[in-house]
């Protein structure tokens, strides 16, 4: 019995059909069922009998530690698979029960044999890493070869990234990068091994969204419970709203713009976007790293301002419409004279912010903050380390929308 | 024309009918329409017939400079209206445009006619404050309040509060007392003068809530666009999660505790609850001060930890299933040896806290973090700065369910 071999296996009275994948053990069995979800056996309690050697024809031989050699078809478009490490490209250990990041793009490719046929692809690892460990210096690298991989004739990119800070590095190639073909993120809530992991069905529908008509950065997850759609997010505005669940990415304050349908392999979209080739490749990758985001809450100790007001960028979460404790705005004031560029977002995160409403609105305004409209609090960090670097006139440019992060100024509800 | 005097007032051809209400300005004319929204009108620009004097007999003269005297009636229950200020106690300065917190308790009756016959009222100024200026001393002012007026029979208690910074000056109430009646906070999201102001209808049905079985502390804000419900939301599970709507209040990870029936003044529970009089009258003011909230989020500056982490106690609230980057682990790790309390929630908001899963996770419980379950990050703080004051087992006594801030644990997802 080799990876890619269909087989049965019996274990304590249940019977499991499916195609074997790479296991980090030998202790454990892999199987994909046909449902499309994998499980993982104990091989020491199992019976097993091979249906159908190769099931699954991805270039793989019959030891599964060789890389795999695939052919390119002329009529598939070439679709870049980016690693950056995380949980889609990881395996658990399992004498520690810990997930550990594992996998290159090759062997994404095996463990998820649907790929095949879809598109050519090509493979490249920028880091591997579990994404709360993700550092601006990584983003810059992975733009860059987001940018190599698009000159050299990509039709689309795939990045694989850890799921906890995906809407940043989402958010910071947004603003690095004007792309003539999709460029999108997609990551795992739960491991290959578990019965419910959703690695497969985000691959797939990634690699469909890619070879999609809509040059923009998006990110690619489960759109609900079931394993129906994808939901295609803008990856300035899309938030992980839940620490488990496999639909735990969200548009924050709309519909996503739009979605994959999983059996009929459709890509629709709800609103406008950016098309494929309508603007040229172009990369501004410099970020200022002397940007802070901070979050008010009561009796908040006021050295937490300080320090993160003496630098070069300051985003505040602050609460409701905009807002901070009174007591703050006198320091604010000398921290906006002093040249630190301060943007006001709100902790509620839906919702715009708007500080012309209450008197510490006023007052905040009075010292120089910038209100952060509809933006994200995570989004308006990535974007002022960008602007700091790269804009002319960085107060403007944080009011302006440059990738979807903000939505033009709606009429205030009565 | 006097405060109470059903009106006809017509400007620009249109026709408004309802009742006069005090305003602050003698330009402005503030009336209640039939469907319960407030108009503000221009009053130079407006022809008014008086077409009922005094229409709310809520014992206002006809001088709307002076207090009120409200008769006390037998059959009704006391409701003790204390305010702390915030949009739902004030009035819009229409020479600056700005929102100003204004009135006491009385002159909510006033402004509030509907509130007249539904309960006996004793009103309290505890502070007349906009929320974002709250600290850990109001709440604790406003918990002897609300002890005082339980001791002195009050069948419950209305807070009006401000709506940004309510969810943590109900979570601190939440701990620090046992209450045998409800305590209902609510405020409103348009001040009285805007027509779709909220105040009238949130001050009613809190007024209903107040009245109920529910002996816990509660926050009461309208459930959706319209003007029918108003949710009941526990104290500790609450989060303002829009910065304008008047339905911004949601209970996070679950539906709300119950609702109030706008028409039918019907107060409905979806689950069980502490029933009035279940538990005697106590207080247990202290707090810790010296506790932090801190945000991860990727390339924030270690020296952030290094303040948040020299206290009493600090809240991280991390990424995903629970995680910061890898390189604080140690800085944690000697924290907690030096006598921090650290407790792990999450920027995901929905979804329970599990550090068993991955290396970082691992790792954060090895240097002695407490998981914060499923508790809001706001709401682990304002426990962590009770706890700290008042268990003798902190680490425990974060990790059990006190007011309904964290759930006992579930089954994990597959």
């Amino acid at each position: 019995m080799n990876t890619g071999d269909r087989i049965r296996a019996e274990r304590d009275g249940e019977t499991f059909e499916g195609v074997v994948l790479p296991s980090s053990t030998t202790d454990n069995l892999v199987l994909k069922l046909d449902s499309g979800y994998n499980v993982g056996i104990d091989r020491a309690e199992t019976t097993t009998t091979v249906l159908e050697a190769d099931a699954y024809d991805v270039g793989g031989d019959d030891d599964d530690t060789e890389t795999s050699e695939i052919e390119f078809e002329d009529d598939l478009p070439t679709i870049s698979l980016i690693s950056t490490g995380g949980t889609i490209a990881s395996t658990v250990d399992y004498r520690t029960g810990a997930v550990t990041a594992q996998f290159d793009a090759e062997d994404i490719l095996r463990a998820v044999p649907e790929l095949a046929g879809m598109a050519n692809y090509r493979g490249r690892v920028v880091a591997n890493i579990l994404s709360e460990n993700m550092r601006p210096s990584v983003w810059q690298d992975l733009a860059d070869a987001v940018h190599e991989e698009i000159e050299a004739g990509a039709d689309g990119i795939v990045v694989m990234h850890g799921t906890d800070t995906m809407q940043f590095t989402a958010s910071a190639l947004s603003f690095m990068l004007e792309t003539p073909v999709p460029i999108v993120f997609t990551g795992s809530q739960r491991s290959a091994d578990r019965p419910s992991s959703d690695n497969v069905m985000n691959a797939v529908c990634s690699v469909e969204a890619a070879m999609s008509d809509c040059a923009e950065v998006l990110v690619c997850m489960h759109a609900g419970e079931s394993d129906e759609t994808c939901a295609l997010h803008r990856g300035t505005r899309v938030r992980k709203n839940h620490t488990s669940r496999r639909d735990a990415f969200e548009t924050v304050g709309a519909q996503p713009l739009g979605e994959v349908d999983y059996e009929s392999r459709t890509v629709t979209f709800r609103r406008e976007y950016t098309e494929r080739g309508q603007v040229d490749l172009a990369i501004q990758p410099a970020l200022e790293g002397d940007v802070s985001l901070l979050k008010y809450t009561p009796g908040m100790d006021r050295e937490m301002l300080d320090l993160a007001g003496n630098s070069e960028g300051l985003v505040l979460e602050g609460t409701g419409l905009g807002h901070v404790h009174s007591d703050w705005i006198e320091d604010i004031a000398e921290f906006v004279d002093d040249g630190t560029h301060v943007v006001m977002t709100s902790q509620c995160l839906d919702g715009r912010v708007c500080d012309r409403v209450y008197d510490t609105g006023r007052d905040l305004l009075d010292a120089g903050v910038i209100e952060g409209e509809d933006m994200l609090p995570g989004t308006a960090k990535v974007k002022l380390m960008w602007a700091l670097a790269n804009a002319d006139d960085v107060d403007a440019t944080m009011q302006e929308p440059l990738a979807g992060e903000l939505t033009e100024r709606s009429t205030p509800r009565q």
